[in-house]
Protein backbone atom coordinates (compact mmCIF):
# COMPACT_ATOMS: atom_id res chain seq x y z
CA UNK A 1 0.00 0.00 0.00
CA UNK A 2 1.44 3.53 -0.92
CA UNK A 3 -0.11 6.42 1.37
CA UNK A 4 -2.30 4.02 4.01
CA UNK A 5 -6.05 5.82 4.48
CA UNK A 6 -5.95 6.40 8.39
CA UNK A 7 -8.70 6.59 11.25
CA UNK A 8 -7.50 7.57 14.42
CA UNK A 9 -9.36 6.97 17.26
CA UNK A 10 -9.45 9.24 19.92
CA UNK A 11 -8.37 12.86 18.98
CA UNK A 12 -6.11 14.06 21.98
CA UNK A 13 -3.17 14.96 22.29
CA UNK A 14 -1.45 11.97 20.92
CA UNK A 15 -4.30 10.93 18.60
CA UNK A 16 -4.02 14.99 17.04
CA UNK A 17 0.13 14.55 16.77
CA UNK A 18 -0.51 11.35 15.00
CA UNK A 19 -2.73 13.04 12.72
CA UNK A 20 -0.33 16.06 12.42
CA UNK A 21 2.78 14.31 12.00
CA UNK A 22 1.68 12.13 9.13
CA UNK A 23 -0.60 14.89 7.19
CA UNK A 24 2.35 17.37 7.70
CA UNK A 25 5.14 14.51 6.19
CA UNK A 26 2.79 12.94 3.23
CA UNK A 27 2.53 9.87 5.09
CA UNK A 28 -1.08 9.28 4.64
CA UNK A 29 -3.83 9.01 2.02
CA UNK A 30 -6.27 10.18 4.83
CA UNK A 31 -6.74 10.92 7.81
CA UNK A 32 -10.22 10.46 9.59
CA UNK A 33 -10.74 11.14 13.44
CA UNK A 34 -13.32 9.68 15.12
CA UNK A 35 -14.29 11.05 18.61
CA UNK A 36 -17.52 12.02 20.68
CA UNK A 37 -17.28 15.54 20.99
CA UNK A 38 -17.95 17.42 17.45
CA UNK A 39 -16.60 20.80 18.03
CA UNK A 40 -13.12 19.22 19.71
CA UNK A 41 -13.25 16.79 15.89
CA UNK A 42 -13.81 19.99 14.20
CA UNK A 43 -10.89 22.15 15.75
CA UNK A 44 -8.57 19.25 14.75
CA UNK A 45 -9.29 19.56 11.47
CA UNK A 46 -8.59 23.24 12.07
CA UNK A 47 -5.91 22.47 13.60
CA UNK A 48 -4.50 20.35 10.54
CA UNK A 49 -4.61 17.08 12.21
CA UNK A 50 -7.33 15.59 10.44
CA UNK A 51 -9.24 15.59 7.08
CA UNK A 52 -12.82 14.66 8.51
CA UNK A 53 -14.39 13.59 11.63
CA UNK A 54 -17.31 11.68 12.63
CA UNK A 55 -18.77 9.67 16.07
CA UNK A 56 -19.64 6.84 14.71
CA UNK A 57 -16.67 4.70 14.59
CA UNK A 58 -18.09 1.93 12.54
CA UNK A 59 -18.51 4.91 9.37
CA UNK A 60 -14.79 5.90 10.60
CA UNK A 61 -13.09 3.04 10.25
CA UNK A 62 -14.63 1.51 7.26
CA UNK A 63 -12.02 2.61 4.62
CA UNK A 64 -9.31 2.51 6.77
CA UNK A 65 -5.76 0.89 5.75
CA UNK A 66 -4.93 1.80 9.88
CA UNK A 67 -6.61 2.66 12.78
CA UNK A 68 -5.26 4.64 15.62
CA UNK A 69 -6.67 3.95 19.00
CA UNK A 70 -5.46 6.30 21.39
CA UNK A 71 -8.27 6.69 24.12
CA UNK A 72 -7.49 6.35 27.70
CA UNK A 73 -5.97 3.11 28.80
CA UNK A 74 -9.03 1.33 30.13
CA UNK A 75 -11.10 2.06 26.65
CA UNK A 76 -8.91 0.87 24.10
CA UNK A 77 -9.86 -2.69 24.16
CA UNK A 78 -13.13 -1.92 23.72
CA UNK A 79 -12.61 0.21 20.62
CA UNK A 80 -10.10 -2.05 19.18
CA UNK A 81 -13.10 -4.59 19.28
CA UNK A 82 -15.86 -1.85 18.14
CA UNK A 83 -13.50 -1.13 15.09
CA UNK A 84 -12.73 -4.85 14.27
CA UNK A 85 -15.75 -5.41 13.77
CA UNK A 86 -16.32 -2.98 10.91
CA UNK A 87 -12.88 -2.78 9.02
CA UNK A 88 -12.17 -4.35 6.07
CA UNK A 89 -10.34 -7.79 5.56
CA UNK A 90 -6.22 -6.38 6.35
CA UNK A 91 -6.51 -3.23 7.96
CA UNK A 92 -4.03 -3.35 11.08
CA UNK A 93 -5.17 -1.48 14.29
CA UNK A 94 -2.55 -0.10 16.89
CA UNK A 95 -3.15 1.52 19.78
CA UNK A 96 -1.35 3.87 21.92
CA UNK A 97 -1.88 2.77 25.60
CA UNK A 98 0.98 3.27 28.38
CA UNK A 99 0.53 -0.20 29.55
CA UNK A 100 0.88 -3.52 26.89
CA UNK A 101 -0.12 -6.74 28.93
CA UNK A 102 -4.05 -6.33 29.19
CA UNK A 103 -4.47 -4.53 26.01
CA UNK A 104 -2.54 -6.77 23.91
CA UNK A 105 -4.46 -9.84 25.33
CA UNK A 106 -7.78 -8.62 24.86
CA UNK A 107 -7.34 -6.94 21.67
CA UNK A 108 -5.40 -10.02 20.16
CA UNK A 109 -8.51 -11.95 21.28
CA UNK A 110 -10.90 -8.89 20.15
CA UNK A 111 -9.61 -9.29 16.09
CA UNK A 112 -10.94 -11.40 13.61
CA UNK A 113 -9.21 -13.34 11.18
CA UNK A 114 -7.67 -11.10 8.50
CA UNK A 115 -7.46 -7.87 11.24
CA UNK A 116 -4.02 -7.19 12.92
CA UNK A 117 -3.51 -5.84 15.68
CA UNK A 118 0.02 -4.15 16.88
CA UNK A 119 0.24 -3.18 20.30
CA UNK A 120 2.56 0.38 20.90
CA UNK A 121 3.57 3.17 23.25
CA UNK A 122 4.57 5.98 22.18
CA UNK A 123 6.57 7.43 24.78
CA UNK A 124 5.62 10.99 24.17
CA UNK A 125 3.53 13.73 25.97
CA UNK A 126 0.61 12.08 28.00
CA UNK A 127 -3.26 11.19 26.90
CA UNK A 128 -5.23 13.73 28.04
CA UNK A 129 -3.97 17.01 27.36
CA UNK A 130 -6.14 17.38 24.70
CA UNK A 131 -6.13 18.45 20.51
CA UNK A 132 -5.09 22.21 21.57
CA UNK A 133 -1.77 21.15 22.09
CA UNK A 134 -1.23 18.72 19.61
CA UNK A 135 2.04 19.47 17.52
CA UNK A 136 3.23 17.49 14.63
CA UNK A 137 6.93 17.38 16.08
CA UNK A 138 5.83 15.25 18.96
CA UNK A 139 7.45 12.14 18.38
CA UNK A 140 10.77 13.34 17.09
CA UNK A 141 13.66 11.79 18.68
CA UNK A 142 10.87 10.32 21.51
CA UNK A 143 10.97 6.25 21.77
CA UNK A 144 8.14 4.71 20.37
CA UNK A 145 8.02 1.20 21.77
CA UNK A 146 6.39 -1.88 19.83
CA UNK A 147 5.16 -5.01 21.30
CA UNK A 148 4.63 -7.58 19.01
CA UNK A 149 3.18 -10.89 20.21
CA UNK A 150 3.86 -14.31 18.09
CA UNK A 151 0.30 -13.38 16.85
CA UNK A 152 1.40 -9.99 15.46
CA UNK A 153 1.33 -10.13 11.53
CA UNK A 154 5.45 -9.28 10.30
CA UNK A 155 3.66 -7.04 7.84
CA UNK A 156 1.35 -5.51 9.91
CA UNK A 157 3.86 -4.16 12.59
CA UNK A 158 6.03 -3.29 9.20
CA UNK A 159 3.72 -0.89 8.76
CA UNK A 160 3.38 0.67 12.16
CA UNK A 161 7.15 0.63 12.15
CA UNK A 162 7.72 2.83 8.94
CA UNK A 163 4.75 5.20 10.43
CA UNK A 164 6.69 5.48 13.51
CA UNK A 165 9.79 6.13 12.00
CA UNK A 166 8.28 8.05 9.61
CA UNK A 167 7.41 10.63 12.21
CA UNK A 168 10.66 10.70 13.45
CA UNK A 169 10.10 8.49 16.39
CA UNK A 170 12.72 6.28 17.76
CA UNK A 171 11.86 2.43 17.36
CA UNK A 172 11.95 0.36 20.46
CA UNK A 173 10.87 -3.13 20.09
CA UNK A 174 9.98 -5.49 23.46
CA UNK A 175 7.21 -8.03 24.70
CA UNK A 176 4.37 -6.44 25.90
CA UNK A 177 5.29 -7.83 30.06
CA UNK A 178 8.52 -6.99 29.47
CA UNK A 179 7.23 -2.99 28.60
CA UNK A 180 5.11 -3.01 31.31
CA UNK A 181 7.83 -3.66 34.33
CA UNK A 182 10.08 -1.04 32.34
CA UNK A 183 7.41 1.38 32.35
CA UNK A 184 6.48 0.21 36.04
CA UNK A 185 10.00 1.03 36.85
CA UNK A 186 10.76 4.08 35.01
CA UNK A 187 7.49 6.32 34.61
CA UNK A 188 4.57 4.46 37.18
CA UNK A 189 6.70 4.22 40.35
CA UNK A 190 7.94 7.55 39.86
CA UNK A 191 4.32 9.13 39.85
CA UNK A 192 3.46 7.47 42.79
CA UNK A 193 6.98 8.63 44.51
CA UNK A 194 6.13 11.83 43.47
CA UNK A 195 2.63 11.54 45.11
CA UNK A 196 3.94 9.91 48.31
CA UNK A 197 7.04 12.70 48.71
CA UNK A 198 4.04 15.55 48.34
CA UNK A 199 1.76 13.68 50.84
CA UNK A 200 4.89 13.55 53.47
CA UNK A 201 5.51 16.84 53.06
CA UNK A 202 1.96 18.31 53.07
CA UNK A 203 1.65 15.96 56.70
CA UNK A 204 4.76 17.46 58.35
CA UNK A 205 4.01 20.80 57.28
CA UNK A 206 1.50 20.33 59.76
CA UNK A 207 4.27 20.15 62.58
CA UNK A 208 6.60 22.78 60.99
CA UNK A 209 4.74 25.30 58.45
CA UNK A 210 8.28 26.67 57.66
CA UNK A 211 8.83 23.77 55.72
CA UNK A 212 6.53 25.27 52.94
CA UNK A 213 8.66 28.28 52.38
CA UNK A 214 11.87 26.33 52.56
CA UNK A 215 11.30 24.35 49.49
CA UNK A 216 13.74 23.95 46.94
CA UNK A 217 14.39 23.19 43.09
CA UNK A 218 14.93 19.46 43.81
CA UNK A 219 11.35 19.14 45.15
CA UNK A 220 9.87 20.44 42.42
CA UNK A 221 11.82 18.42 40.50
CA UNK A 222 10.83 15.20 41.98
CA UNK A 223 7.38 15.98 42.81
CA UNK A 224 6.37 17.15 38.99
CA UNK A 225 4.48 14.36 38.24
CA UNK A 226 2.32 14.83 40.85
CA UNK A 227 0.42 17.30 39.17
CA UNK A 228 -0.75 14.81 36.78
CA UNK A 229 -4.16 14.03 35.80
CA UNK A 230 -5.52 11.36 39.09
CA UNK A 231 -8.31 9.66 36.64
CA UNK A 232 -5.15 8.89 34.25
CA UNK A 233 -2.91 7.41 36.58
CA UNK A 234 -5.49 5.66 38.45
CA UNK A 235 -6.04 3.77 34.99
CA UNK A 236 -2.81 3.17 34.30
CA UNK A 237 -1.42 1.84 37.96
CA UNK A 238 -4.27 -0.35 38.19
CA UNK A 239 -4.20 -2.22 34.37
CA UNK A 240 -0.27 -2.45 35.23
CA UNK A 241 -1.03 -3.59 39.15
CA UNK A 242 1.27 -6.89 39.32
CA UNK A 243 5.04 -4.72 37.71
CA UNK A 244 3.54 -1.65 39.71
CA UNK A 245 3.40 -3.10 42.74
CA UNK A 246 6.78 -5.44 42.20
CA UNK A 247 8.12 -1.99 41.55
CA UNK A 248 7.35 -0.99 45.05
CA UNK A 249 8.62 -3.47 46.67
CA UNK A 250 11.58 -3.32 44.74
CA UNK A 251 12.30 0.28 45.31
CA UNK A 252 11.12 -0.12 49.30
CA UNK A 253 14.22 -2.72 49.46
CA UNK A 254 17.04 -0.56 47.86
CA UNK A 255 15.78 2.22 50.27
CA UNK A 256 16.20 -0.05 53.29
CA UNK A 257 19.42 -0.14 52.45
CA UNK A 258 20.02 3.28 52.56
CA UNK A 259 18.15 3.84 55.54
CA UNK A 260 20.04 1.35 57.34
CA UNK A 261 23.47 2.37 55.97
CA UNK A 262 22.45 5.73 57.33
CA UNK A 263 20.92 4.91 60.48
CA UNK A 264 24.05 2.97 61.39
CA UNK A 265 26.78 5.23 60.84
CA UNK A 266 28.28 3.39 57.81
CA UNK A 267 29.89 5.88 55.84
CA UNK A 268 31.52 4.09 53.63
CA UNK A 269 28.20 1.72 52.80
CA UNK A 270 26.41 4.28 51.89
CA UNK A 271 29.13 6.63 49.57
CA UNK A 272 29.67 3.07 47.84
CA UNK A 273 25.56 3.12 47.24
CA UNK A 274 25.11 6.23 46.27
CA UNK A 275 28.67 6.12 44.08
CA UNK A 276 27.08 3.51 42.40
CA UNK A 277 23.63 5.56 41.49
CA UNK A 278 25.49 8.54 40.28
CA UNK A 279 27.50 6.50 38.09
CA UNK A 280 24.61 5.16 36.43
CA UNK A 281 22.75 8.58 36.77
CA UNK A 282 26.49 10.43 35.27
CA UNK A 283 26.56 7.79 32.37
CA UNK A 284 22.77 8.38 30.95
CA UNK A 285 23.03 11.87 30.91
CA UNK A 286 25.81 13.56 31.91
CA UNK A 287 26.96 12.91 27.96
CA UNK A 288 24.57 15.64 27.53
CA UNK A 289 26.42 18.02 29.75
CA UNK A 290 23.93 17.98 32.60
CA UNK A 291 25.14 19.02 35.58
CA UNK A 292 24.14 17.26 39.31
CA UNK A 293 23.17 19.56 42.41
CA UNK B 1 28.63 48.34 63.96
CA UNK B 2 28.01 50.23 60.02
CA UNK B 3 30.39 47.56 57.35
CA UNK B 4 31.34 44.50 59.43
CA UNK B 5 34.67 42.38 58.60
CA UNK B 6 33.67 39.23 57.49
CA UNK B 7 35.96 36.40 57.31
CA UNK B 8 34.67 33.57 54.79
CA UNK B 9 36.21 30.37 55.97
CA UNK B 10 35.76 27.50 53.04
CA UNK B 11 35.56 29.20 49.80
CA UNK B 12 33.38 27.47 47.52
CA UNK B 13 29.75 27.73 45.86
CA UNK B 14 28.35 29.05 48.73
CA UNK B 15 31.32 31.12 50.70
CA UNK B 16 32.32 32.40 47.61
CA UNK B 17 28.92 33.66 46.58
CA UNK B 18 28.62 34.96 50.33
CA UNK B 19 31.55 37.46 49.49
CA UNK B 20 30.78 38.52 46.28
CA UNK B 21 27.25 39.49 47.52
CA UNK B 22 28.27 41.59 50.09
CA UNK B 23 31.05 43.06 47.95
CA UNK B 24 28.96 43.74 45.15
CA UNK B 25 26.22 45.60 47.72
CA UNK B 26 28.53 47.61 49.92
CA UNK B 27 27.47 45.34 52.79
CA UNK B 28 30.89 44.46 54.38
CA UNK B 29 34.17 46.90 55.24
CA UNK B 30 36.13 43.76 54.01
CA UNK B 31 35.97 40.56 53.00
CA UNK B 32 38.64 38.09 54.28
CA UNK B 33 38.60 34.31 52.88
CA UNK B 34 40.39 31.39 55.12
CA UNK B 35 41.36 27.89 52.72
CA UNK B 36 43.81 25.74 52.21
CA UNK B 37 44.36 26.23 48.14
CA UNK B 38 46.41 29.46 47.85
CA UNK B 39 45.35 29.33 44.37
CA UNK B 40 41.85 28.98 44.77
CA UNK B 41 41.81 31.48 47.43
CA UNK B 42 43.70 34.22 44.65
CA UNK B 43 40.71 33.10 42.08
CA UNK B 44 38.45 34.18 44.63
CA UNK B 45 39.96 37.90 44.95
CA UNK B 46 40.30 38.02 41.30
CA UNK B 47 36.39 37.14 40.81
CA UNK B 48 35.58 39.64 43.24
CA UNK B 49 34.66 37.09 46.15
CA UNK B 50 37.34 38.62 48.41
CA UNK B 51 39.67 41.55 49.31
CA UNK B 52 42.30 39.32 50.47
CA UNK B 53 43.02 35.26 51.81
CA UNK B 54 45.35 33.39 54.33
CA UNK B 55 45.57 29.89 54.91
CA UNK B 56 45.85 31.13 58.67
CA UNK B 57 42.36 30.77 60.44
CA UNK B 58 43.57 32.69 63.65
CA UNK B 59 45.18 35.53 61.34
CA UNK B 60 41.95 35.31 59.36
CA UNK B 61 39.40 35.67 62.02
CA UNK B 62 41.44 38.26 63.96
CA UNK B 63 39.86 41.01 63.04
CA UNK B 64 36.49 39.67 62.13
CA UNK B 65 33.21 41.15 63.23
CA UNK B 66 31.74 38.19 61.44
CA UNK B 67 33.01 34.61 60.81
CA UNK B 68 30.84 32.98 57.94
CA UNK B 69 32.11 28.82 57.95
CA UNK B 70 31.11 27.98 54.59
CA UNK B 71 33.36 24.45 54.78
CA UNK B 72 31.30 20.46 54.55
CA UNK B 73 28.71 19.82 57.00
CA UNK B 74 31.14 17.75 59.03
CA UNK B 75 34.00 20.59 59.30
CA UNK B 76 32.16 23.13 60.68
CA UNK B 77 32.00 22.41 64.14
CA UNK B 78 35.75 22.29 64.11
CA UNK B 79 36.13 25.42 62.16
CA UNK B 80 33.88 27.40 64.26
CA UNK B 81 36.28 26.22 67.81
CA UNK B 82 39.21 27.33 65.72
CA UNK B 83 37.94 30.68 64.84
CA UNK B 84 36.38 31.11 68.31
CA UNK B 85 39.76 30.85 69.81
CA UNK B 86 40.91 33.76 67.95
CA UNK B 87 38.27 35.96 67.33
CA UNK B 88 37.99 39.00 69.32
CA UNK B 89 34.80 39.46 71.76
CA UNK B 90 31.36 40.17 70.65
CA UNK B 91 32.03 38.55 67.32
CA UNK B 92 29.69 36.73 65.37
CA UNK B 93 29.77 33.11 63.75
CA UNK B 94 27.57 31.42 61.59
CA UNK B 95 27.36 28.60 59.52
CA UNK B 96 26.03 27.19 56.41
CA UNK B 97 25.73 23.92 56.93
CA UNK B 98 23.00 21.82 55.54
CA UNK B 99 22.08 20.25 58.67
CA UNK B 100 21.62 22.08 62.10
CA UNK B 101 20.86 20.27 65.10
CA UNK B 102 24.48 18.30 65.67
CA UNK B 103 26.17 21.63 64.64
CA UNK B 104 24.29 23.96 66.38
CA UNK B 105 24.93 21.60 69.87
CA UNK B 106 28.42 21.60 69.26
CA UNK B 107 28.70 24.86 67.69
CA UNK B 108 27.30 26.50 70.74
CA UNK B 109 29.36 24.45 73.76
CA UNK B 110 32.73 25.62 71.50
CA UNK B 111 32.56 29.28 71.59
CA UNK B 112 33.51 30.92 74.91
CA UNK B 113 31.31 33.78 76.65
CA UNK B 114 31.09 36.80 74.43
CA UNK B 115 31.35 34.90 71.15
CA UNK B 116 28.13 34.23 69.70
CA UNK B 117 27.23 31.66 67.27
CA UNK B 118 24.05 31.60 64.63
CA UNK B 119 22.70 28.49 63.30
CA UNK B 120 21.72 28.98 59.74
CA UNK B 121 21.31 27.37 56.50
CA UNK B 122 21.00 29.18 53.03
CA UNK B 123 18.65 27.27 50.53
CA UNK B 124 20.83 27.49 47.57
CA UNK B 125 23.19 25.61 45.68
CA UNK B 126 25.47 22.87 47.35
CA UNK B 127 28.96 23.49 49.13
CA UNK B 128 31.11 21.71 46.68
CA UNK B 129 30.97 23.19 43.25
CA UNK B 130 33.75 25.36 43.79
CA UNK B 131 34.14 29.44 43.73
CA UNK B 132 34.64 29.34 39.42
CA UNK B 133 30.46 28.57 39.63
CA UNK B 134 29.74 31.50 43.15
CA UNK B 135 27.05 33.88 41.68
CA UNK B 136 26.19 37.48 43.65
CA UNK B 137 22.64 36.82 43.16
CA UNK B 138 22.96 32.86 44.27
CA UNK B 139 20.56 34.37 47.23
CA UNK B 140 18.58 36.23 45.89
CA UNK B 141 14.74 34.88 46.44
CA UNK B 142 15.92 31.74 47.86
CA UNK B 143 14.96 30.87 51.77
CA UNK B 144 17.69 32.18 54.46
CA UNK B 145 17.03 29.54 56.73
CA UNK B 146 18.23 30.68 60.74
CA UNK B 147 17.95 28.09 63.52
CA UNK B 148 18.60 30.27 66.58
CA UNK B 149 18.10 28.59 69.79
CA UNK B 150 17.24 29.86 73.63
CA UNK B 151 21.20 30.50 73.74
CA UNK B 152 21.39 32.61 70.70
CA UNK B 153 22.49 36.47 71.00
CA UNK B 154 19.74 38.81 69.52
CA UNK B 155 22.13 41.14 68.12
CA UNK B 156 24.30 38.30 66.63
CA UNK B 157 21.05 36.60 65.21
CA UNK B 158 19.70 40.39 63.96
CA UNK B 159 23.47 40.73 62.32
CA UNK B 160 22.95 37.40 60.24
CA UNK B 161 19.35 38.24 59.66
CA UNK B 162 20.18 41.85 58.33
CA UNK B 163 23.14 40.34 56.20
CA UNK B 164 21.04 37.58 54.56
CA UNK B 165 18.19 40.11 53.81
CA UNK B 166 20.72 42.61 52.60
CA UNK B 167 21.77 39.83 49.98
CA UNK B 168 18.12 39.20 48.96
CA UNK B 169 17.20 35.93 50.78
CA UNK B 170 13.53 35.54 52.00
CA UNK B 171 14.12 34.77 56.07
CA UNK B 172 12.61 31.30 57.36
CA UNK B 173 13.09 30.92 61.28
CA UNK B 174 12.94 27.53 62.97
CA UNK B 175 14.81 25.56 65.90
CA UNK B 176 17.75 23.37 64.51
CA UNK B 177 15.53 19.99 65.05
CA UNK B 178 12.70 21.42 63.22
CA UNK B 179 14.51 22.55 60.11
CA UNK B 180 16.73 19.04 59.66
CA UNK B 181 12.99 16.73 59.92
CA UNK B 182 11.62 20.10 57.31
CA UNK B 183 15.37 19.10 54.82
CA UNK B 184 15.03 15.44 55.83
CA UNK B 185 11.48 15.79 54.34
CA UNK B 186 12.42 18.02 51.43
CA UNK B 187 15.71 17.22 50.73
CA UNK B 188 17.30 14.16 51.89
CA UNK B 189 15.04 11.91 51.24
CA UNK B 190 14.73 12.93 47.62
CA UNK B 191 18.16 12.42 47.10
CA UNK B 192 17.69 8.95 48.71
CA UNK B 193 14.80 8.32 46.57
CA UNK B 194 16.86 9.75 43.63
CA UNK B 195 19.45 7.52 43.89
CA UNK B 196 17.79 3.97 45.02
CA UNK B 197 15.35 5.06 41.22
CA UNK B 198 18.23 4.87 39.70
CA UNK B 199 19.91 1.66 41.27
CA UNK B 200 16.46 -0.20 40.67
CA UNK B 201 16.33 0.51 36.94
CA UNK B 202 20.04 -0.53 36.14
CA UNK B 203 18.80 -3.36 38.21
CA UNK B 204 15.56 -4.12 36.19
CA UNK B 205 17.44 -3.03 32.88
CA UNK B 206 19.59 -6.27 33.11
CA UNK B 207 16.56 -8.33 32.37
CA UNK B 208 15.24 -5.57 29.87
CA UNK B 209 17.88 -3.66 28.70
CA UNK B 210 15.56 -1.78 26.18
CA UNK B 211 14.43 0.29 29.56
CA UNK B 212 17.40 3.01 28.85
CA UNK B 213 15.55 3.46 25.28
CA UNK B 214 12.28 4.41 26.43
CA UNK B 215 13.56 6.67 29.70
CA UNK B 216 11.15 9.99 29.48
CA UNK B 217 11.88 13.30 30.96
CA UNK B 218 10.23 12.53 34.19
CA UNK B 219 12.50 9.84 35.18
CA UNK B 220 15.26 12.30 34.44
CA UNK B 221 13.92 15.07 36.60
CA UNK B 222 13.56 12.87 39.24
CA UNK B 223 16.77 11.70 39.02
CA UNK B 224 18.48 14.36 38.62
CA UNK B 225 19.98 14.88 42.06
CA UNK B 226 21.28 11.12 42.02
CA UNK B 227 23.94 12.98 40.25
CA UNK B 228 25.35 14.64 43.31
CA UNK B 229 28.47 14.25 45.55
CA UNK B 230 28.54 10.79 47.08
CA UNK B 231 30.37 12.40 49.38
CA UNK B 232 28.74 15.39 50.87
CA UNK B 233 25.47 13.61 50.59
CA UNK B 234 26.86 10.75 53.01
CA UNK B 235 28.12 13.52 55.34
CA UNK B 236 24.34 15.31 55.48
CA UNK B 237 22.78 12.16 55.66
CA UNK B 238 24.47 10.60 58.08
CA UNK B 239 24.59 14.20 60.04
CA UNK B 240 21.15 13.76 60.03
CA UNK B 241 20.03 10.31 60.71
CA UNK B 242 17.58 10.37 62.64
CA UNK B 243 15.24 12.40 61.01
CA UNK B 244 16.48 10.78 57.44
CA UNK B 245 15.76 7.20 58.86
CA UNK B 246 12.33 8.92 60.00
CA UNK B 247 11.55 10.24 56.81
CA UNK B 248 11.99 7.00 54.99
CA UNK B 249 9.89 5.20 57.23
CA UNK B 250 6.78 7.38 56.99
CA UNK B 251 7.34 8.01 52.88
CA UNK B 252 7.45 3.80 52.80
CA UNK B 253 4.26 3.77 54.63
CA UNK B 254 2.57 6.42 52.54
CA UNK B 255 4.27 4.47 49.46
CA UNK B 256 2.19 1.02 50.97
CA UNK B 257 -0.95 2.66 50.97
CA UNK B 258 -0.97 3.24 47.36
CA UNK B 259 0.26 0.06 46.69
CA UNK B 260 -1.85 -1.39 48.51
CA UNK B 261 -4.59 0.32 46.29
CA UNK B 262 -3.20 -0.93 43.57
CA UNK B 263 -2.98 -4.54 44.45
CA UNK B 264 -6.40 -4.78 45.26
CA UNK B 265 -7.65 -2.84 42.53
CA UNK B 266 -9.17 -0.38 44.28
CA UNK B 267 -9.21 2.51 41.93
CA UNK B 268 -11.49 5.37 44.19
CA UNK B 269 -9.05 4.64 46.68
CA UNK B 270 -6.27 5.39 44.42
CA UNK B 271 -7.64 7.95 42.75
CA UNK B 272 -8.81 9.96 46.09
CA UNK B 273 -5.06 9.58 47.13
CA UNK B 274 -3.46 10.53 44.04
CA UNK B 275 -5.84 13.82 43.98
CA UNK B 276 -5.03 15.14 47.28
CA UNK B 277 -1.79 15.05 46.58
CA UNK B 278 -2.12 16.59 42.98
CA UNK B 279 -4.20 19.26 45.15
CA UNK B 280 -1.27 20.35 47.74
CA UNK B 281 1.34 20.08 44.58
CA UNK B 282 -0.52 22.58 42.48
CA UNK B 283 -1.19 25.04 44.96
CA UNK B 284 2.70 25.18 45.50
CA UNK B 285 3.78 25.23 41.98
CA UNK B 286 1.01 25.62 39.62
CA UNK B 287 0.56 29.31 40.72
CA UNK B 288 3.12 30.02 38.61
CA UNK B 289 1.37 28.20 35.21
CA UNK B 290 3.66 25.00 35.59
CA UNK B 291 2.32 22.35 33.91
CA UNK B 292 2.04 18.48 35.37
CA UNK B 293 2.99 15.49 32.78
Amino acid sequence: MSRPVVSIIGVGLIGGSFGMALKKRGLAGEVIGVGRNPGRLERAVELGALDSWTTDVQEGVSRADLVYVSTPVGMVVDFVKQAAAAVKPGCVITDAGSTKSEICAGAEKAVPEGVHFVGAHPMAGSETAGVEHADPDLFVGAAYVLTPTEKTDAGALALVRSLAEGIGSRIVVIDPAGHDRCVAVISHLPHLMAAALVALAERESKSNPQMLEMLAGSFRDMTRVASSSPVLWRDICISNSGAVVQAVRNFESIMKDAASFVESGNGEGFEEWFAAAKEVRDSLYLVNGEQGE
